[in-house]
Order: C-alpha cells, then sequence, then structure tokens
C-alpha cells in the first residue's frame, strides 16, 4: 500500500496557494477510509457487461450490504439487466459514493470503485448474506424471499480510492479486509461543527500552539476521525492543514469529547507557559 | 417505442391489492421521463472497461452536461482511470439516477442508462459541448480550460429507463431525440404539496366527480407533470391511481395553478349537478 498514510504535499507555486500541511499523529488510510465509505453508504452503481448490447458497460442502482468479509451483497431480480449480464459474465464493479450536498462539487466527495466478479451465493453461505443485505437495505425485507430474486456477492480483486481532489490510490486488497471502518464516523459531523460553533477560540489555540501554526488567526475543524483532528489555519501566508493526533484512538462520542477536551487542556496550557 | 404511453396494469390478485387504475388523459412517455430526469441531475455514474483489469467494467462518478442533441458532455482528467480506458475503448454508458431522500427506498426512484461509446469531441464543437457541460457542472469552471482535462460526449445507442417498481423500458433513441424535458419538473413537488396541504377536499372532489371513483374517502396527488395529475384515491376497496389530464399541457407554475383549478371548478359543478 504505498499511498496509504501519505499525505498530498501542498504546492506553493502560486501566491495564495496553501501552506504545506503540519502533520502530527497517525492519519487514517485508504484502506480505513475506504472501509469507512462502504460502510456509511447503502445503494451504490453496479457495472456490468451488456450481453445484449456489444458489450457495453452498463450501470445500475444496487443496493448492497457487507457480509462479514467485507464482500458487497445484492439481491437482484431476474427481470433486471443486471443479472442477466452477470450470469452471461460475471466482470463488475461497484461505485460507492458519499451523497454530494446540493450545489457542491461533486468530485470533493470521496467515491470508491470495488472490482472483481459477481456470483450468486452459495447455500451454505444465503443466511449470512441475507443478513447482511438486509442490514444494509431493509426496503429489500419485501422481495428478498420472492423465488425470482436472488442473493449475489462481489469477490474483490481491485479497488481503486478517490478522496477528493488529489487524493487516489488502488487501495491493497489484503489491506481492505484487514481495516475496520471508522467507529466515530457517524459522530463525526456533530463533533466538527460543536467545535466550531461552540469552541473556535480552543481550536484556534491548538493551531497556534500543537500545531506549529503560531501565525494563525482563524482555525476551522474540517474533519474528526478515530485517530485525530484535521483543521485549516490561516495567517499572514494563507490557509495551511494541520492535523493533531489523539494520544488513543477514540471509538465513541464521549471519547471524542475526552480526546479533544485534552488537546485543549494542552494547548491552553501551551499557551500560559513562559514563550508560550 | 412499444411501452410509451403505456400504464402497468395494477393486479388484483391479492386482498388489499391496488385499484386497476382510472387514466383520462395523456401519460407522460418514457422518452420524456428520460429527458426530464437527464436535465434534472447533473452528476452520474459512468461506467467504462477497465483495460488494465481484465476488461472489468468499471463505474466512477462522472459530473455532465446535455448538449443540444442532448448526448451528455464530460470533462474528464487524463490522469483518471476512465480517460484512459475510453481511450482504449470507448464502450461507455452512464447512469442518471435522481436522488433518494434518507431511509426511502432507492429501488422506488427513477434511473436510466445510456448506452453508447465516448469519443473526444471533436474540435467544431468544443465551444458548444464546454458550455453544454458547465451549464450541467459549473464547478467544471476551475479545470475545463487546464491542458490536462478534455471534453468528450456519449453517443447513445440505446437507453434503458427503470422508473421505480414494475415500470421499465427500453426508449426507442429517436424517441429520446425527439422528446423534450419537462418544464414543469422544477415545480412538481411544491404544487404536489400545496394541493395536499390546502386543497385536500379539492382533490377529493376531483377523484370523485372527475376520476371514476364515487367511492373514494381519502385522495392524495403524488405527481404533476407537463400533461396532468397523479392522485392516489382510496376507498371501501382499497387504494386505486387516478390520473387526470389538464386540456392543454403547461408549462409554468401559474399554468399549473390555472390547470388546477379549472379541474377543482370542474369537479365541484359535477358535485353539484342532479345525481352528483
Amino acid at each position: 500500500m504505498p499511498t496509504d498514510h501519505d499525505v498530498p504535499q501542498a504546492t506553493r507555486d502560486a501566491p495564495g496557494a496553501p501552506l504545506a500541511p503540519v502533520v502530527l499523529g497517525r492519519e487514517t488510510s485508504d484502506a480505513e477510509r475506504s472501509r469507512t465509505l462502504a460502510t456509511s453508504v447503502t445503494t451504490g452503481v453496479l457495472s456490468t457487461v451488456a450481453c445484449d448490447e456489444d458489450g457495453i458497460p452498463y450501470g445500475s442502482l444496487a443496493p448492497f450490504g457487507l457480509d462479514s468479509r467485507a464482500r458487497p451483497v445484492f439481491c437482484i431480480s431476474e427481470l433486471a439487466e443486471h443479472t442477466r449480464n452477470l450470469r452471461a459474465d460475471p466482470r463488475s464493479s461497484l461505485l460507492v459514493a458519499r451523497p454530494s450536498a446540493p450545489g457542491a462539487d461533486p468530485l470533493a466527495n470521496a467515491r470508491l470503485t470495488l472490482l472483481g466478479r459477481s456470483v450468486e451465493v452459495p447455500e451454505e453461505d444465503i443466511a449470512e448474506a441475507r443478513a447482511a443485505h438486509l442490514a444494509g437495505n431493509p426496503h429489500a425485507s419485501y422481495y428478498v424471499d420472492f423465488g425470482d430474486f436472488s442473493l449475489w456477492r462481489l469477490e474483490i480483486s481491485a479497488i481503486r480510492y478517490v478522496g477528493g481532489y488529489g487524493r487516489m490510490s488502488w487501495v491493497d486488497v489484503d489491506g481492505w479486509h484487514a481495516a475496520s471502518p471508522d467507529p466515530v464516523e457517524p459522530h463525526a459531523a456533530g463533533a466538527v461543527e460543536h467545535l466550531n460553533a461552540d469552541h473556535a477560540e480552543a481550536c484556534l489555540l491548538m493551531a497556534q500552539h500543537l500545531g506549529q501554526r503560531p501565525d494563525a488567526t482563524i482555525a476551522v475543524v474540517t474533519g474528526i476521525d478515530r485517530y485525530g483532528l484535521d483543521l485549516v489555519a490561516t495567517g499572514p501566508d494563507g490557509p495551511g492543514r494541520v492535523r493533531l493526533g489523539f494520544d488513543e484512538p477514540v471509538a465513541t462520542p464521549e471519547a471524542i469529547r475526552a480526546a479533544t477536551v485534552t488537546l485543549a487542556r494542552r494547548a491552553r496550557e501551551a499557551a500560559a507557559a513562559p514563550g508560550g
């Protein structure tokens, strides 16, 4: 995984371009980002080979769940084109994208393509696959047991992750299986909002005194994950990314709060210290 | 276009199954629904042939605009997998789906797959294609003129429309080109909400006295398009769909209002008539 844990270097070849990032602590790997994304989104786009249309790659909507080996499980109808396509040729991929806010740049959002071969779930795995699909897509309870629907899973052979502009990699398939989704992802947006709305001064102190940006006059939290906080700190020389790691990975909203309180206290102590 | 203007017949083989629909007036064709959908959504999923991955169909995010011949226009980077794929094999499709509301069944929503071959836009069409792409995706103004981005368009050879459960067809490509998007689509959701919130009694009278459902005790408007209103009327024998056409196609919010006022007046007159 050559690009995992890598940080894209900001370039500074134009006036107003972002400052080089300050990274303190562990970053989330692209394998972890991929697993987190695939766990937080439950409908993707399945691409199959349109056998009756000259082999043109054919995109269709596909609700999915992940089984215990992190394979997407689909519940598809014999009436649907993708099912006929897969019966003739198992090559397929699943695109999973975080929904874009209205008006936002869709290409700034993270997405993931899982490539491989889709196969009908064998008898012995049906119970687990059925539960995995329903966990992702409870609406399927209306049709999962109909005779003309069947459960399929994608056996993954390659993974492409695009985290937005300038962040993309082929994720190692073994790394995908070994990684775990971020347990605090469902709480991250709320925590970011809370920090910016109610603790802007503490966030600025963190950027100035822990994040090596003493010049900063504004600091905005842009993300929280199990390993730390992302901020954008802006000073007279422009904006720059600051990454502050937590002492330990966090797994709950309470642990996010405790870890950010610790960072804020440390920043205040540093500010109050001689020369701080 | 054998399925255009067809109405899927509700079956009545189970207790509580919907009553057969009452259809009065013109329905929107699947070609028109397809053009409307492709005009109201500006990011799709492009499926290409992954040349370095054993020809596996590869899905990727693709903002697009439609040119004057209703071909999707993409602005893609030489750094992106889909561009490399298309340079080796032009076969590709674009899936366009209406975003699903959180918690709603994603397969109840309309979607569309445009299949064909993507080609780089020839020099003489660049200006028009550039404008078409930017109209759909203004964020592209940041990179459309970069040297490593180029404009491509999908030459459509087949079109699959899925309008939700039980409504799907292959749309004739000539029909796609001849059809026009619904001019009132951007106003339809607001008009539906207004009718149900403020004119429930008038809607019930329409279902009872114009829609051949004198037994109805509840009527809910479920859709408005240029040609008419869709309602679900429920009475002692269960729910049934009612389609009421306007006298003339409408093109503005004011024309929707005038056409629905006309229907409501006619329903009241029918209710007040002897035997009404």
